[in-house]
Order: structure tokens, then C-alpha cells, then sequence
């Protein structure tokens, strides 16, 4: 169990709304929080209302009949240190501001307030989560600051300095099968800072990979030294904002944060042994690697499924990420021929199955002798929907029959999903088709394989996940 | 006019599909000839049928009444000695074989065979295109080999080695609003091979802008003359597959290609003046912007539109693909702040307008004051789906009025979108967002915006094009 503060904080028996509307972002933070399950109270808090979204509504904070453990403050920034007063009043614990336009407006009177808060805030034995972010997602605590988030969890843990970042990451997350123990968003770090939530997912036996999107640094020397720390126990998967001039100036007026140099940062990080990442679709690639797929430290790979072009370009790619795409060993022709496969001397790896003529069990024939030969250290196989001209295999039983993964489930199985060539104007035809996608990728997901949108991103983000392994030894 | 001897192969009067069947791949010939309007002769030939898809059917290619130009081969490679035979009788002047399992297959047999077949051809006057591939795409002539093709024409000419990515490039490019003159995939370039091609396009007017997916290069030297006297006179976007070792073997098996060192072909390429991609995304990414954009040759750019995190991330990834983010001029801020802007002093480049706390007039402002000041070259703007909490934008019409870009036009407008956070599970709301995010995509691209799916592949593209015309000076 962890002794961080957090982890006391971050189990309320109450939650108050202030600035709660039924519609909104007041009304989004009151609707999610419903839509999860939250087990304590929930108390909408607006003077202008006696009721929102069906939960009744109170004036103020101190107006509130039962303890209030958690607050939610929605309010613009004038209203923020009556509230403290409030809630000091309250013996609330915690207070996550949404409220903005302190600090990073970069004028002297909203950081001069900014900077009271946090000094009220502290006499009153309050801890802030932000300024000027979405918060937290705690799926286990049915707490969620978005509609639609998923309500189990997961092994992920994510601080975003951003809340743009919070909600792009978690909703592309949620879309790979990847699930949270906690997200939270934490803004302009006017009190728990980056060091603080790293801190406590490196603690958080309900965490086992750590995410994490910073903009700025406030100690350096003690952020290095917990980016080790953190590193040392589990993998943790860096973006930095604000990483050249422009990235540096944009910071500044997002979260009031003081970037670095681009070369200093990436110095730290290497030494810290820190998966380093320069966009979102990288970290939620490498992340999906990491939760679906064993601890991996060769890198021999063998390539199925693919057609004509395809084949090539995935042997390219693939080996100009990293990996080792070797030649089809002869135990496995040798295999094929005595199977009668017809095209057991001309199949390679990447195994392209575009002269099989529909010959369906020749791509599975060779998949599963891959699979069980030694030389291979896993698979990346390519699926695809059905194929409009296929009346028999247009519906999502038929399709799926055509790939017979139970059997070789002893090697690691990494997917791509290959569209088929789509034009625009189609579209009574590709919405059954993409139904079908869709309805495909959920069942893979959910059957544990990591899907990639294509094999260049699927490459890199498996290698550097192996990298990874190998660095630790 | 071109005097290319492709160019008068590629208006024929007629077409015979040999091995033409009402389904499967046969029929997916005489069909998309159907449907794209081919306004000659259309003879399905098969001894099989006496009609195929509403058209009268014919035994052998000789048994057909009239004269018969161009003739797509869909049989087995067993029977197209034969078929040549009755086409040098009927006087035909072209043959696409899709026929496969030639040379490709390592086979000696299959190799000798091929060679007949060619020798076979030349005899009789007949050109080839293909072994082992899907043949011509020629919207102006109402010829296709996918069903849904486009059948509007545009400035970009393709020559694919492969089949699967002829489909790919076509499929993916149309989406983005590309237009093609002609594409050709011509397989294992038996008799027209790569530099013909290339030909062919570097003198035909109706092409602006040539893509190349090659896989091998039969003659070197004549490759590099005719790669240079291509880029001489339009822009050429060559994507070569079989790179590196597993791709060399992959190109063997695929189209008989014999692949060199990918330090060798960077050099030729480079040398060339030729962008030189590695996947398909980057080529048709360059590709749109080409397409959309006038000739530029420098990178100063405006962000507008991104939200927080994105803005910072925009920034640095901006950068790291070689463009400017300069900052925002003194006069833009002023002109803001004489206009009541509330944000004046705290707008920037990035233009980030989380804090605008929704007035719209806000971002409109900074969008038309980046255009008109002289610093900027160009606009990146984030585009995004309506909120849905916001029931008053829910509608293609409502939202589109968030984007008046008419005012702008006098500065090139690169668009990004930036989809809202999305769960799985919420499908029926995402089915209207889906289908809003559609059309306004289809809008915005009929108004002649390169679209890009994410900042950094539009960053990428744009920069790369930059580059290419400041070469060129």
C-alpha cells in the first residue's frame, strides 16, 4: 500500500462540484461523475440553482449538510479564495481547480493571486491539484472528468501537465485496449508538481507502466532523481512539451512552466533509463506494446499476412525500426513442401500470401510454423476486413474464422490492421464494412493483442519496447 | 502532345477482359470498366459464359466481332501463349497481364515461360503491361481496375511496381482530395518497365506531379537519365520497396526485382532532385500538399486553432520538421488589443485559445491578423468535430460558420484535424460526430485545403515540398 498523500486524498467519501451547471464544462465535471459510479455523495454547488442534473444543489460549499472530502472548483479565478475559506471552514482535504487564468497569463495580478491560493490553501491544510487542468480519472473510485471513459482499470498511470494531452491520450488509450489505475491532470503544479505525482505512481502497486506528458520542470536535480527512482521499478514513457523555442514560449503561456533545452532534456531522460516519446500516437503505440505483450529481449520477427507491396514495405520498415526480419528458415520449407503446400519454395518472410490464390490455409500453415520455430522471438501478423467482392465472408463470424490465432498462442502475436483500398463515394458499402472493422478490432483487443494502425508504427513501438528489456538486462 | 508510344496504347478503341467471370477478381475488371463509363467496346471473353454482368460474352479473344485494342488477361499463366496467339491474329496492340506466377515464383520453368510469352509478344507487335499486376487506372478514359475509383481526373500520375500499392496509393490519395491523370501498376515489367513509365509521364501534359513505388531497376544508368529528366521538368515522389536485406528477398519473391544498397539508391535519388519517401502515408502526405499549394519557398508559419498541450506540442513539432514558428509580431498584438481583445497580451504563435473560454471572435481575429502580416508565409489550423456538449453547434452547418477562411485566402491554409477526446462505447453519439467530421472533411477539401490527419505528418509534408522548390530556386 502506498503512504504517498495522494493516496488517502485520492479516495474521497464526498465530492463537491463548485460551479456546477446541468450544462457545460461546470455540468461535464457532475455528468461524468455519475456516469461512473461514484459511491460517496455528490453535491452540486451554484447559488443560481437548486438543482443540477437531477442531484440537489447547493449555494455554497458551507451550505453542504455532510463532510466534504474532495472539490471540484469550476468558478472563475475571483471567486477562488472565498471558496478556500469555504472549504477550510469544511475541513475539505482537496481541492482540484479547474479554474484558469492565473500564472500562465503571464500578468503579475493572476500569479500574485495564484500564489494566495496556494498560501490560504496551506494555513487551511488543503492540497491543490492544478490550477488550470482536467484533474483526475480514477476508474476504481468511479471518478472520471469525461463522459465515456472506461470504467475498468488497468495497469496505466498518466500525469498530464495538459488537459488537451489528458484527453487525447486516454481516449486514443482507451481505443488500443488500454486501461488506467488513475489519470490525472495537474496543470499549473501549483502545489502537488511533477515530482509528487511521479512519486506516487512509483509507489502505486495499482500502477505498473507510467505515462507522463510535462511541460515544465520545478526542480530539476529532484525531478532527475525521481525520474530514476521511477524508472528503476517500472517503465516510464516521457513527452516533453516544449522542446524548442516556439514549444518553450507556448509552455510559458499553457502552464506557466520554464522549459529546457531540447539536448539537456534528452540527456536526463536517457540516463534516467526513460522511454523518451515526441508525440502521442508514439506513447500510447510503445504503452500498448508494453501492456499486451511479455517482456520481450530479441528481436527476430517473423511477418504474415501481408500482399505483394505490402510484404516488401513491411520488411523495410520493420528492419529500419530494429527488428531482425530473417529469412524463412529451411525447416519450415522443408515443412510446407512435405504438407504439399504449393508455393512452399517461393513463401520467404515476410510470409506474402498474395500467389496462394485463396488458399487460406497456406498463410495459416506457415503462421503457426513460424510460431513454434525457435528462430522466431515473435509474429506480426496483418488482418484486414472483408472483402466486398466475398459475399461468403462479409459478416464478422466468417471473416474472423479466417484467422486461427488459438494455436499459436505460444509466441507473442503483435497486429496491423491493412484497410483494403477505399475510394470516397462508397459509402452504404464501407459503413457494413466498417462495422465489421470496428467490431474485429474490439474482439482482438479484448483477446489481448496490441493493434497497430500500421506496420511502421507497430515496428518502432515493439522495438523500443525490446530495447527497453534489453537495456535492464 | 505526347509522342510516347504509351500514349496512343492508352486510348483504345475496345477492350477485351480474358478470364472476365460475373464475380471475383475476372468480373472486378469488366466491372469497374463498367462503372467508370468506358465509352469503346467492352468484350468479356470466357468459354465458360455466354454473358458476364449484362455483356455478351465471347469463347477466345479471335471470336470477337469487331477489332479489339486492349485486352486484360485474368486467366491462368498456363493459357496465355494461346491467348497471345488469337490477339496477334485480332491485330491487338496492348495486353495487361494481371496473370501472375512468373518469374516471381523463382521457378525456371515460369521464368522460361515469361520470356516466351515476351518474345511471343514482340513478334506479333503486341505490348505488355504487367506480368503480376493490376493493369491501368485512366479516369479521362473511363478505364479503372478497382471499383469506386474517382472519376474525376487530376495532375497526379503514378506508376506503382505493385498491385497492392497501386490500391493503397489510389484509395488513400482520393480521400485527401488527390486526382490522378493516370496510375499504372505494372508488376514484374516484363517488356514497359520503370523508365517508360517514367517517361511516359515526364512528357505527358496531363500530368503535373509524378509518384513512383518501384521495386527494382532493370538498367541503371538509363534510370538515373530518365529519374533526372523527370525531376527536371515536374516534381517526382519515389518510393522505393526492398531497402534493406529482407526487403531484397521480398522483392525477388513479389516482382522478380534484383534491389540494390539503400545507401546507394539515397545517393541516385538525392542526386536526381527526387523526394525520396519511405512509406505510403509520407508519399501521398507530400503529394497533397503539392496538389493543394502554390509553389513556396519559405517556412514561416502561424499554429491557430490548437487547444493547450496541442499548441505546445504543435510548436515543437513544427520545428522539428524544419519549419519556422516565428514569433507573434508586436503589430498583430497591438492591432489585438486595439480591437478589445481580452487575451491580448497573452495570444501567441502557437495561437492557443483554451483560455478564450469560447469566443470565437478571438481566434478569427489572431487567424486573419497572422494572414495579413508579411512575417507569415503560411497557416497551419486545427480543425476539430462539434462539441457535444454543445447542442447548438451540433450540425455541419453551424460548425462550419466556427471556420470563416474566405477572409484568408490570400495566405496558403493548411488544415489540421484534431479529433475530441473519444471513448469506445459511446458509439451511438460518435455515429452523428463521425458522419459531421465527414462531411465537413469532404467540404473543406472541395474548397482546396490540404488536410492532414495530425500536425506532424502535415508539418512534415509541407516542409518537404518547401524544401523541394527552394532547391529548384
Amino acid at each position: 500500500m502506498s503512504t504517498h498523500p495522494l493516496e488517502e486524498l485520492l479516495h474521497p467519501r464526498s465530492i463537491a462540484v463548485v460551479g456546477a451547471s446541468s450544462s457545460g464544462r461546470g455540468g461535464g465535471f457532475v455528468n461524468p461523475l455519475l456516469e461512473q459510479g461514484f459511491k460517496g455523495a455528490l453535491y452540486p454547488v451554484n447559488p443560481k440553482y437548486t438543482e443540477v442534473l437531477g442531484l440537489k444543489a447547493y449555494g455554497r460549499v458551507r451550505d453542504i449538510p455532510g463532510p466534504v472530502d474532495f472539490v471540484i472548483s469550476s468558478i472563475p479565478a475571483a471567486g477562488v479564495l472565498q471558496m478556500i475559506a469555504d472549504c477550510a471552514e469544511k475541513g475539505v482535504k482537496l481541492i482540484h481547480l479547474f479554474t484558469a487564468r492565473f500564472s500562465e497569463t503571464g500578468r503579475k495580478d493572476a500569479a500574485e493571486l495564484e500564489q494566495e491560493i496556494l498560501r490560504q490553501a496551506k494555513k487551511a491544510g488543503i492540497r491543490l491539484i492544478g490550477p488550470n487542468c482536467m484533474g483526475v480519472y480514477y476508474p476504481a473510485e468511479g471518478i472520471a472528468f469525461n463522459e465515456g471513459m472506461p470504467k475498468e482499470s488497468g495497469p496505466v498511470g498518466l500525469a498530464s501537465q495538459s488537459g488537451q494531452a489528458v484527453g487525447e491520450i486516454t481516449g486514443n488509450a482507451a481505443q488500443r485496449g488500454l486501461r488506467f489505475s488513475k489519470a490525472i491532470s495537474y496543470g499549473n503544479a501549483l502545489d502537488f508538481n511533477e515530482c509528487d505525482y511521479l512519486e506516487y505512481f512509483t509507489q502505486d502497486p495499482e500502477t505498473k507502466l507510467i505515462l507522463l506528458y510535462i511541460e515544465g520542470v520545478r526542480d530539476g536535480p529532484r525531478f532527475l532523481k525521481t525520474l530514476r527512482a521511477a524508472a528503476s521499478v517500472k517503465p516510464v514513457i516521457v513527452l516533453k512539451g516544449g522542446r524548442g523555442e516556439a514549444g518553450t514560449r507556448a509552455t510559458a503561456s499553457h502552464t506557466a512552466s520554464l522549459a529546457g533545452s531540447r539536448e539537456i532534456w534528452n540527456a536526463v531522460v536517457n540516463q534516467a533509463g526513460v522511454i523518451n516519446v515526441t508525440d502521442i500516437d508514439e506513447m500510447v503505440d510503445i504503452a500498448t506494446a508494453f501492456q499486451f505483450l511479455p517482456e520481450m529481449r530479441r528481436a527476430n520477427v517473423g511477418v504474415v499476412g501481408g500482399s505483394g507491396g505490402s510484404s516488401v514495405m513491411a520488411a523495410d520498415l520493420c528492419e529500419e525500426a530494429g527488428l531482425n526480419v530473417i529469412p524463412l528458415p529451411d525447416e519450415v520449407r522443408q515443412e510446407l513442401k512435405k504438407q504439399g503446400n504449393a508455393i512452399w519454395d517461393w513463401i520467404g518472410n515476410p510470409a506474402d500470401f498474395s500467389i496462394s490464390m485463396g488458399d487460406e490455409s497456406s498463410a495459416d500453415a506457415v503462421t503457426k510454423l513460424m510460431a513454434r520455430h525457435p528462430n522466431f522471438d515473435f509474429i506480426i501478423t496483418f488482418v484486414s476486413g472483408p472483402w466486398r467482392r466475398d459475399p461468403e465472408s462479409f459478416s464478422l463470424e466468417k471473416h474472423l474464422a479466417r484467422y486461427s490465432l488459438n494455436d499459436i498462442a505460444n509466441k507473442p502475436v503483435v497486429m496491423v490492421f491493412q484497410d483494403r483500398p477505399r475510394y470516397p463515394g462508397n459509402s452504404d458499402d464501407m459503413a457494413e464494412y466498417d462495422k465489421i472493422v470496428e467490431q474485429m478490432k474490439v474482439k482482438f483487443i479484448q483477446d489481448g493483442y496490441p493493434m497497430y494502425p500500421n506496420i511502421k508504427r507497430a515496428a518502432s513501438a515493439v522495438s523500443k519496447m525490446i530495447s527497453y528489456y534489453k537495456k535492464r538486462g
